[in-house]
């Protein structure tokens, strides 16, 4: 399993009357969570977009058990607990606030694609050596 | 069965490089998709809140079958199942470009929650009256 | 002068704890309405892009008389006054709500510049003689 | 003068189909580095607001010189170049890329208001002690 924990402090535009950060900003949260992530590897998601590879979401659920707010000092903690065997890959996150508390749950399922053609393919080699390490 | 139809215009802020509707605004079009179905109701989502009751969502599981583009003259189709029983209500969605081809598909389950205790409540009788017309 | 009137009902997202739309929110806010500007000039900005040509942004002023609500109905008016002669653009805005108070104030520069090169570039020609007619 | 330096790492949620970032997410970028500013002071806008005080902004201008891209690691310069006489504060910002080139100026132009009745009032004595070491 590869695991990282990514911070993220909260924006007042992310927050709504209610409030709490707006459920559709987790969706962002995510992302920026994803590509710290992959960062963490030694690649960048920017490198593999330059390779020729993109990756968009197919499919998103998200358990919203207690609300962030402003000024809150997130802690992402991104999992990836498979190797892709093909040109899917699943990441699963748990937001934190600075309590400690658990406050969201996501699963974020994205697909390799081939940049233009959108056909898909499989995970840049580059990325799968380095990733490999954590899954013996 | 309560169904509606909200048409939403794609705008260039809700792109990204990729060239499509970012995944995480997906989020803002079913708000508005959920607001424009209760407004068909003779009620709005504001004047619930000024009674008292805000609807947090709870749970969101989003399906991404196809891209939207900038200017696509989206058709949201809100479907309510069934007349909430207790605190939870589940709006169910699909999102259609102007050439009915079926792109994302959506589940978001709220509760209806007293403002400022968070406490769980029922369904404002002003909406319940209305509703449940559609639910013989 | 050309002048064109756009409504836009103001979504959750984007408010923030203040209870008021978000300062940042405004920027899309002219961005459909010079869509919409365009648009009723039997012209689409997509279409623009698709010639060739786009328009970044390269100057905005904004000021914020009074706040905008959840659900408020805004109508934002958008003045052309002068037939652009280069390469750039000038559009004024101004946001009332549906009481017909002004609350914004709005002034966005944009260039005509060529996709891809980023080359300086004139109004498109089919944009040029519809829009020649409210400048006699 | 008080100058600050913040560093924003750009999301793939804020660029756009022209392939930089929107120009409307500057403003998140300027909230973002007016928060950072103010907690280098020992404070932060979160306890100003706790303390009955918030600070809508008022006026904004910007000039976009040079786009910012996906996964740019912008620093943000703040500069508070006047103390605040009365409930009037102006920050003015500078947003750089990593290669040092001076992507985009804007000012921000805010008011202290107290919550509730947005009655015009004076920065939060906490706020001023520290502040005005930085004006001799």
């Amino acid at each position: 399993m590869f695991v990282t924990e990514t911070h993220i402090r909260v924006r007042y535009a992310e927050t709504d009357q209610m409030n709490v950060v707006y459920y559709g900003n987790y969706a962002q949260y995510f992302e920026v969570a994803r590509a710290e992530s992959i960062r963490n590897l030694g690649f960048t998601y920017k490198e593999m977009e330059e390779l020729g590879v993109i990756m968009p979401v197919v499919e998103m659920q998200t358990k919203f058990l207690r609300p962030a707010h402003y000024d809150d000092l997130l802690n992402i903690k991104t999992f990836l607990k498979e190797l892709p065997a093909d040109h899917r890959i699943v990441f699963e996150h748990e937001v934190y606030n600075q309590q400690k508390k658990l406050l969201t749950l996501g699963k974020v399922i994205l697909y390799f694609v081939k940049i233009g053609s959108y056909e898909k393919t499989q995970m840049p080699e580059a990325l799968r050596s380095v990733l490999q390490t954590f899954f013996p």
